[in-house]
């Protein structure tokens, strides 16, 4: 690693037939890895946030499935095929806004149902192509990162909501990855952290992310965004994406509108950094998108605490869509999309395609 | 009480020489009152935040006052009003933004330096003023009530962010006043409860004011503010500050501005309610307005519970200041400012420097 390069963290490894995720609830405090070896274990992982993120979602699931396929070894290859797909429908239903998850479970059914002589060769495909998915996002983050840092100045004041880091993907990060990038190649830059409530993925995984990568970083409550851009510390807000539209519509977690707002009052450019697989077509625009809807309890309580009265009537909206007039540029893996992204997207999910 | 009054809240409370707060930290689990039978009490409970809220704080200063005062029984008039003027100066220091506190303290100076035949002839008359501020006080948000819930329409979804109710103020409340108004007028609402990080009055004080109140109300995090306005749930906003320029700008709690932004991107009126004590004619406009910086580990923490990694570099802005092209209307006791501020909160100031 070059003295520039910014230390990694790797939030998802496969090893002998087992899914290792590092258990994003507990951190900062704990570092705690949670073995996957059923199904279960995946879908349980991904609903209650052991891991969580856009793309680090898709892996997961992915992992599920080859575990889902090596349960069936005494069965025939159709019904293994059967199982990989009831497998599939339940990991796109543990997270419905982040259409990572569903595109990547998607690309693995397209290897289930070829034809096979074994249940192991099935088995053994589907890791080839889990793994696979798994690289690819990680060099996405890379390509990425190339691509958003020259948006980012010498010097430069930098806020990020939620955690769109390497403990959102395989590894390296889609808006962190952006700022990494920026780093590696010499830029000085100061970050402001967005807590991120409920969930604080902005104080216990991106403070923590920055922090390890050496990177200055100052976190601050949600409500603190709007002011601190009006005080002139931030020259770029940088996010990731759960989903985003065909005409740039994005959504994300639930906060980014706002932000977003404030950053547009200010003239400050607003930028997205998230992989194409992120990009659904076949949403028209944001209002085509599923809102999560989280248990209210997550609002109504802290890390272990309550902080309302146990009663109270709470909404727990997990993501907002923040409309694409607000969107300066989308950052992907194969470049930079600026308005009218009905056309930028739709040329670069085509490029891919041609490849 | 008509059976449309909704039920009220006092925090604050003299007694045989005792100044007593509802301490609001423990709130909503504990009701635990705080005797303050000292200058140093009174004090630390205003800097702790034990209570809170502009018009609230400088009632418990006028009442320290008086305590200071008591506190001088053996001596010399002349040594007493010493003691008063010293008592005003670490008062005012307590919490720089709430510019009630500066007022009020001023309006109690103005009495302590009047000609006493005794130490215990100053003491009453001290006792006599904070009395007359305290029920001036609850009577203002009474009239704000009156004024502000004509800007309320029936069925109307209203959002509110930090506490501007009974707890913020001798009783009733400010923004809560408007809404508590519009119900005992009849009306149908519903509110939306910012929770308003970090120190969370409105999941903790708001939610449960609300709800002893009988008006039906949803907890969400800040963050959710701006997608519950362009999902148009919400018709009206309504906050309190804490301390307003002569120009209009608006200090309120960490997280308004940025509520102000979404209303105006979606045309919904942003109304503030709060007494003419708040308004400060020596600040022209909101850049003249000390901003408190609070310790940042109200940012890193949260009721007990670490939620960043320890020496975590975090900001703790207490305040914005919501410029007053932002701002619809201000609501006082004697009438509804409406810009241009310049003129109409001279007009209203005037209007009661008249009486």
């Amino acid at each position: 690693m070059s003295s520039a390069e910014t230390f990694d963290i790797k939030p998802i490894a496969w090893r002998e037939g087992v899914l290792r995720l590092l258990d994003q609830r507990r951190l900062p405090g704990l570092e705690v890895w949670v073995d996957c070896t059923t199904l279960e274990d995946v879908i349980a992982a991904i609903s209650d946030l052991v891991v969580r993120g856009a793309p680090v979602i898709g892996i997961a699931a992915v992992y599920g499935m080859v575990i889902a396929a090596q349960a069936q070894s005494g069965d025939s290859v159709s019904g293994c095929q059967a199982a990989v797909k009831r497998a599939a429908s339940e990991l796109i239903a543990a997270r419905p806004t982040a259409v990572n998850l569903a595109w990547a479970v998607k690309r693995q059914l397209v290897v289930a149902v070829r034809q096979y002589e074994t249940v192991e060769a099935l088995s053994d495909a589907l890791l080839c192509e889990a793994r696979s998915i798994h690289e690819s996002e990680v060099l996405a983050c890379r390509a990425m990162g190339r691509f958003g840092a020259e948006l980012v100045a010498d010097g430069a004041g930098i806020l990020t909501h939620c955690n769109a880091g390497a403990l959102a993907t395989g590894g390296y990060g889609t808006a962190l990855g952006v700022i990494r990038a920026a780093v590696e190649a010499g830029k000085r830059v100061h970050v402001w952290v967005d807590e991120t409530r409920p969930v604080l993925q902005g104080a216990r995984l991106t403070a923590w992310e920055l922090t390890r990568a050496g990177i200055p970083n100052t976190l601050i409550v949600d409500g603190a965004a709007a002011s601190v851009i009006g005080r002139g510390e931030v020259d770029l807000v940088v996010v990731g994406a759960d989903r985003i539209a065909a005409n740039g519509d994005v959504a994300n977690k639930i906060g980014t509108y706002g932000v977003a707002l404030a950053a547009a009052a200010h003239d400050v450019p607003f930028v997205v950094a998230a992989p194409l697989s992120t990009v659904d077509l076949a949403c028209t625009t944001g209002s085509d998108i599923t809102i999560e809807q989280r248990d209210p309890d997550e609002v109504r309580r802290l890390a272990g605490v309550q902080v309302a009265p146990p009663r109270q009537d709470a909404a727990n909206w997990a993501f907002d869509v923040t409309p694409h007039a607000l969107v300066t540029a989308i950052v992907t893996e194969t470049g930079v999309a600026q308005p009218p992204y009905s056309e930028s997207l739709l040329a670069l999910c085509a490029l891919v395609a041609s490849q």
